[in-house]
This record gives C-alpha cells, sequence and structure tokens, in this order.
C-alpha cells in the first residue's frame, strides 16, 4: 500500500537527516539574513531559499499526517512541529517585517525532530509544575512590594515607580541585582530610610529564589533515586515473602512430624 | 444550630472563591490607583469598592471567629489572616499616605487563604531556622568588616565608609557584587592596598554564602530523603523478626526431634 | 581547692553569659567609635570601656589558663581565642591608627564562645579542604589568562593588564562579571578580536566555578548521607549472619536425622 | 639495560618534583616577564631562562618517550603534556608577539604531572558530556533570540543588534546580567515594547541556565551515590540467594523425611 510505503520513507533515516539538515541550513540563511552586507549582495536568494524551504517542510509534514492520519496529532511533538511551521508560515507571507522575524521560530523544529533534545525540553518543562507555586509566591512578593513602591516613590520618581508596572520592571531589575544600587541611591535622595525597602526586598527576594531553586535541585535527586530506591524496596518485599513461604514450609514439616 | 449553619458555610468551596475572588479583585484596585490616569478618572471609585472590600474581610473574619469560637485564634495561619486585616484596616482609615501604602499587604491574605500557598510559605519558613546560625556568622563578618573599612576608609571616604552603618551598607552592595568595583577604585586611589580588603571580603563573604546554600540544600534533601529512608529501615526490621521468628521455631523443632 | 573553685566558676552559666554580654557590649562600643558625632561627644569615655574591656578579656583568660593548666592550650578553639585577644591587646596600645581598626576582631570571640558558631564554623572550615584542589584550578586559569591578557594587552591597557598583578586583579573582576562588558568593550577597540578571549575565559571561568560549587554540595549530602548509609549495611550484614546462622543449625538437624 | 634505567629515574620522586618546580619556576618567570620595570632591567635573562627551561622540558619528555617508547603516547595525558610542550616551543620562537603569549599554556602542564590535579580536571571533563544536550538548547535559545533581535532591533541599534553575531554577543552580556538593564532601556526609546523580549529572554535564559546547572548537581550526587547503591544491591542479592538455598535444604530435608 502506498501509505505503508510514506510511512516506511518518513522513519527511514536518510528523511531524518534531510529534514535536520534542511532546519539547520534554514537556521544559517535566516542567520545570514541578518548581515547587511549579505543582505545586500543575495538578499532575493535568501528570500527564495527560504520560501522553498518552507514548502518543504510542509510537504514533509503533508507526508507525515497522510502517513499517521489523525494519529499523528496525538503526538504533543507533532503539535507543536506542525504549528511552528504554520505559524511560521504566515509570518513570512505577513506583510508586517516585525512578524517575519519570528520565522526564525522555525529552527525550534530541532526540538522535536531529535531525540535527544526531546528529552532534554521535556525534562525542563516537567520542571515547571515543581516550581510554578514558588514562582507565584515570588510574583505576589514583587506585586506587592511594586504597589508599595509605586505609593511611596511614585510620585518623586516617575521613571522609575510611576505606576504598578513601571514599579515591577524596576523590581524586576533590583532583584537581578543588575544596577540597583544606583536605584536605590535614586531614591535615597528623596526618601533616607527608603533604604530598608531595598535591603528587605533583596533579602527577601534572594531568599524566595534559593528556596525556588533548592525545590528544584530537590525534585531533581528525588525523581532520579526514586526508581532506584523503588526497586530497592521490591526486592526487600519479595526477600522478606521468600522468607515467610520457608516459615510457612517448616510449620507444615513441623506439623506432619508430630 | 445557627454555629454549624456558619461553619458549613464558610467551610464551602463558593465560600472559599468568594474570598479568593475578592482578595484578587482587591489586588487589582490597589495596583490601578497606582496609575495616575486611572486614579484620577476611578480615583474616588477605587477608594469607595477598596473600603467595602475592608468590611467584607472583616465581616468573612467575624463569621469565621462566630463559627469556631476561639479556637479560631489556635491556628497560625488564622492568627496570620486576623492580623493582616486588622492592620491594614488601621492603614486604610490612617491619615498618613505612607501607611495606606501598606494596605497592600491584604493580597498576602491569598497565601492563608490557598492550602497550597501555605505548603509553599511552610516549607519557606521551614528553611530559616537551619540558616539561621549561617546567617548571624555573615552578619558578624559584615559588621567586623564594616568597623574595619569605617577606621580605614572612613575619614577618606565618608559617603561610603562615613560610619558603620554606612559601611554595612557599602558592603552589603560588595557582597551583591554589584558595582564593588567602582567603590574598590575609588578607595584604591586614596589607600592603594584596600585591594586586598576587597578581595578578601568577597572572597569570604562568597564563602560563606554559598556555604549557606549549600545547607539549605543539604536540609531539604535530607528532609525528603528522610520518611523514604524511614520506610526503608523499617522493612528492613521486620525482614529480620521474620528471620528470627523462623530460627526460633527451627530450634524448638530441633529440640523435639532430640 | 582554689583552682576547682575557679573552673567551676568559668564553667558556670552566668560566666560564660558574662563573657558573652561584655563581647557584644565591645562591638556596639567600637561600632559607635566609627560614628563621627558619638566619638566626638564620648571618645574618651569609649577608648576607657574599650580597655577595661580588654583588661577583663586577658583578666578571664588567665582565669581560664588557671584551671585548666596547659590544658587550655589543647583546643584549637580556646588558641584561637587567645590569640584574638593578645593580638588585639597589642593592636589597641599600638600608635598606629591602621592597626587599631583590627581591635574589632575580637568580636570574633562569639565564634569560640558560642558552642552554636562552632559547629557553624567548623562546617566551614571543614569544607575548605574539599574545594582545595578545585581552588588551585581556578587560580591556574587566572594565572594563565593574566599573562596571556597582560602579553596581549598590556601595551594598549596599562590600567587594566599591565602587568600580571593588574591584569589578575581585572580578571577577577570579569569573573564576579561585574563591568566584564566595559572592560571587553574597551579592549575591543583596540584588539577587535579580544571577544573570543573574554568569551572563553568566562565560560570556562564559570565552568569551573559551578564544578567547585557542586563539588561542595555532594561532599556535604555525602557526609550527612553516610552515616545513615553506614548503619543501613551493617543492618543489612547482621541478617545475612542471621540466616547464615539459621543455614547451620538447619544443616546439622539435617546431619543428625540421617 | 638502559631504558629500565631511565624508567626507574622518570618515575623517581625527586625527578617528579624537578620537573614541578621547573615548570612553577616557568610560571614566575613568564609572569616576572609582563612587568615593564623587571623586563627592562632583566628581559634577556628572563627570556634565556625560558629557552633553557623550554629545552630541558624537551629533553625530558624524550626521556619519557625513550623510557616507554610508544605506550608513552597511549596515555591522553602524556598526550595533552606533549602537544602542550611543543606548541609552546613553536609559540616561543615564533616571531609574532601575539603567539609567544602562549607560552604560559605551559604552566597548565601542572594539571598533566601532579595526580590529585589530574582529578579534579578529569571530573571537569567528565562533567562535560551531562550538559552538552543542555548546552546546545541555550546556544539554541540564544540564536533564535539573536536572529529576532537582529530583525527587530538590527536596523535602530546597529552597535547592539547589527548582525546575528553583534546580536549573539549583545545576548550573551544580557545573559549574565551585566548591563542588561542598559541595553534594554536603549531598545525601549525606540521600541517601547521591547521589555517583554527582553523579560521573555531572560526568564526563559535563567530558566535553563538553572536546569543544566541542576543537572550537573544530579549527575554528581547519583555518580557518588551509585557505587555505594550499587554494593548495597548487591549485599541485598547474596542475602536473598541465602535464603533461597536454605529454602532448597529444607525441600530436601522435607522430601527425605516422606
Amino acid at each position: 500500500m502506498l501509505r505503508d510505503l510514506v510511512r516506511r520513507c518518513v522513519e527511514s533515516r536518510w528523511f531524518q537527516y534531510g529534514v535536520l539538515a534542511l532546519i539547520v541550513f534554514n537556521a544559517v540563511i535566516l542567520g545570514a539574513d541578518t548581515i547587511p552586507a549579505v543582505r545586500a549582495a543575495l538578499g532575493q536568494t535568501l528570500l527564495a531559499a527560504d520560501r522553498i524551504i518552507v514548502y518543504a517542510f510542509v510537504g514533509e509534514i503533508a507526508l507525515r499526517i497522510y502517513a499517521y492520519r489523525l494519529d499523528y496529532f496525538k503526538s504533543g511533538w507533532n503539535l507543536f512541529d506542525f504549528l511552528i511551521v504554520f505559524i511560521s508560515l504566515f509570518a513570512a507571507s505577513s506583510g508586517l517585517s516585525a512578524l517575519r522575524a519570528f520565522r526564525v521560530l522555525r529552527v525550534l523544529r530541532v526540538i522535536a525532530v531529535i531525540p535527544r533534545m526531546r528529552v532534554v525540553v521535556s525534562a525542563l518543562l516537567d520542571a515547571i509544575p515543581g516550581i510554578a507555586s514558588a514562582g507565584v509566591v515570588i510574583v505576589l512578593i514583587l506585586y506587592v512590594f511594586a504597589v508599595i513602591a509605586a505609593n511611596l516613590y511614585g510620585a518623586a520618581h516617575p521613571a522609575l515607580f510611576g505606576d504598578v508596572f513601571a514599579a515591577m520592571y524596576t523590581l524586576f531589575q533590583v532583584m537581578t541585582l543588575e544596577g540597583w544600587p544606583d536605584i536605590a541611591e535614586a531614591v535615597r535622595e528623596t526618601h533616607p530610610r527608603s533604604w530598608a525597602f531595598f535591603v528587605s526586598f533583596l533579602l527577601i527576594g534572594a531568599f524566595t529564589l534559593l528556596n525556588l531553586f533548592v525545590a528544584i535541585v530537590v525534585r531533581a535527586v528525588e525523581e532520579d533515586a526514586g526508581p532506584l530506591f523503588g526497586g530497592f524496596v521490591e526486592e526487600q518485599r519479595a526477600l522478606r515473602e521468600e522468607v515467610a513461604a520457608l516459615r510457612r514450609e517448616i510449620a507444615a514439616l513441623a506439623r506432619r512430624e508430630r
């Protein structure tokens, strides 16, 4: 049957390598297109090559869908792959140059195509729920401190703390520690006691981030140690059953003897 | 009885979601109130809404206290919740605009109201005793270096090291690494050998912070591995007892045989 | 006997608290002495109080030595305590104001006096051998890059890379990430390809520091898990011996039966 | 035989210490050579000493190769040692002063010569495969964001995002957090919504780096816990076999009895 032939084809090693080569080639084209000199000389060629690659990707995905029918969409990775190609297809044909910049998202297809990458990114995504609640706490701290800062220092420093959004951005910057002494210095000139605000924000923020980080480490260690330990406990239980069986046999022996 | 009805009411899901919705709505109001344009247009409305929400919170807590009587105050989370509402109640009615900024602390009620948040924040608080002594060591290092710096560089650099408080603030800034080369540069102009002071402070500070952090990780791993290990040791002990019982039975068998 | 009386005295709780109170009071005096206004008003009083406290410390240590004789010097903590008091005694009486700044090291006596502090600082010191070799590797990397930078960029940027010492200081600063883009920018103006130097130094430095840090974490986890595991393996061995003994008994039983 | 004598010689302790002393002396010479005053006074002497040391190193390696013949090249460390000496030999004799700067790489011989250093550096190298795939993900993120930034902000900010290389360097700088608010500020003046680009890049970058780091910690803990655990599982298996043997013996006993 034709479908079987197509399936064997899309599952073959040379097809996979071909797709991977196309993605890498596409990445190089999109990178080269950002270099003004290259763009001036080869702009039209690069654009044409990019367009051909997109159609090749569309064709490739069409083949896959033909091969697996609706089962294709059952895999999250396939869905991700499908969305990336189609979003970047529309981004490419869009008149807005801003949207065209996002054609490069197509490079992320390597994540869906190389199994090793899938594992790494899966591990990344798996870490998210574990830190979601800690993330909410950090956002909460940021919000509460931002509203306080906007109320206290907003009038005197509109560029830094003019409203809750500006204040959140400024405090996010303080949390990355980058340039915080300059910000604190500026505010201290109008509010001498504001050092307490900044020091407490830094300490609370650092402490919460630290704990979020520790939570990730502990979860990762456990996840890896868990199965090891689980198999171990199972072995232990099997041993115990062995001994219990032995006891029953000896008890039977003793009964017969009597 | 009325008390039972109230209790069932405050424990009902819709009541919990209602309170949560009010808190989130309150957070949005307090955030919106920091945006000058919104405040100019809706200032009075926001103020009125905020006041109504505070009274709703007071009513809610009164219902809870009626339902549980003095048992309400036995939970630390309830106490925290109670204090936040009443402190922010007085903050709101206070004439001082500085105090009014702290009304937003009411948003922290989400921590007391959502069980998942309680868990995260409990974990944060549990980590404190484990790092308290390391924290004391860090403060000690900061203090000792600050007094030395104030004595050595205070006269030449009053803005940075004028007294022990200024010196502690400056060294706290150095500990966050932010802008330390500028500070060290300024001091080196008057005291050429001060680089040794800064490098040793950075190394000792970084090393102590690192160990504080490691202490948190180790404690967290242990706390999680503890119960796992505990169940294991128990299983081990049960197995040993099984074997010991078997030995006794066989010994009894052997005695009878003789 | 008098010696026993003195020993009971220096070991009594009120004596310990008294010494601790004196140390804290001394710390406050030395901190207050850095505040110009306080020094102007109370300078002589603070100086006198500091001198009295030093003599009190000398007397205290004399009592301890009388009580324990040469055994006093067998404890590393006592030696540390003794050295701090006597160094700071000479620092105080010295005419050099620079040396007088180090009187504050006396505050470090709290580490020797409070048992909980001893534990924390011991843990800090225990971590040193584990990272010593990694530390040597980092110094080696710093030295090699510094010599290369001094040779390549020293002539063009004498302030940053004039000799190997200046270059090591500059690269230490780069390793803390603080202001590295400014340094890299300055060098790039004369040596366009120097970005490769900075990026490779940052990556190698970050990677080595990361591994040093991981080494500390792993050692700490092991040190804590070690005894737990050790007891466990022992239990396992005891169980095995129990089973082996059982086997021998059954074999004996079987032999008798034949 | 002469070869045996040479082998015993190069394996003797005094030979090892002699080589180590030469390497350290060479490091000091190369460092001293970067200090302008020292170079002016002793430049020729230092150069001569350096040349003599290189010939000594060449002689030493010739002795080793004579002693072990081709087996010498079977060790990776020997190969590393050999390459360093010969590369730095050509670097020294080269007319290019830029290449001469790399003579200092000879100092890295200490890693090959001191066994303790070999262990530390091996551990460093062992960590690389574990983070290679995460490293690829980070480079991928950097590339995708760089192409987007070059497209969106390249025209307005050629110095920062002029082409994909400039953009990658700028974003690498942002990833080290150093000076990112200044870069974001500059871009925000022309593209007000660019804050979303920087915040999302920082969050995604920090999250990926964090996970790369966690991966290293987990791998290190496992690698160390592995053998400990392995011995444990083995002991467990031995115990189970003991019990199984016991069961068989009792079964045999029971059969005989019947």
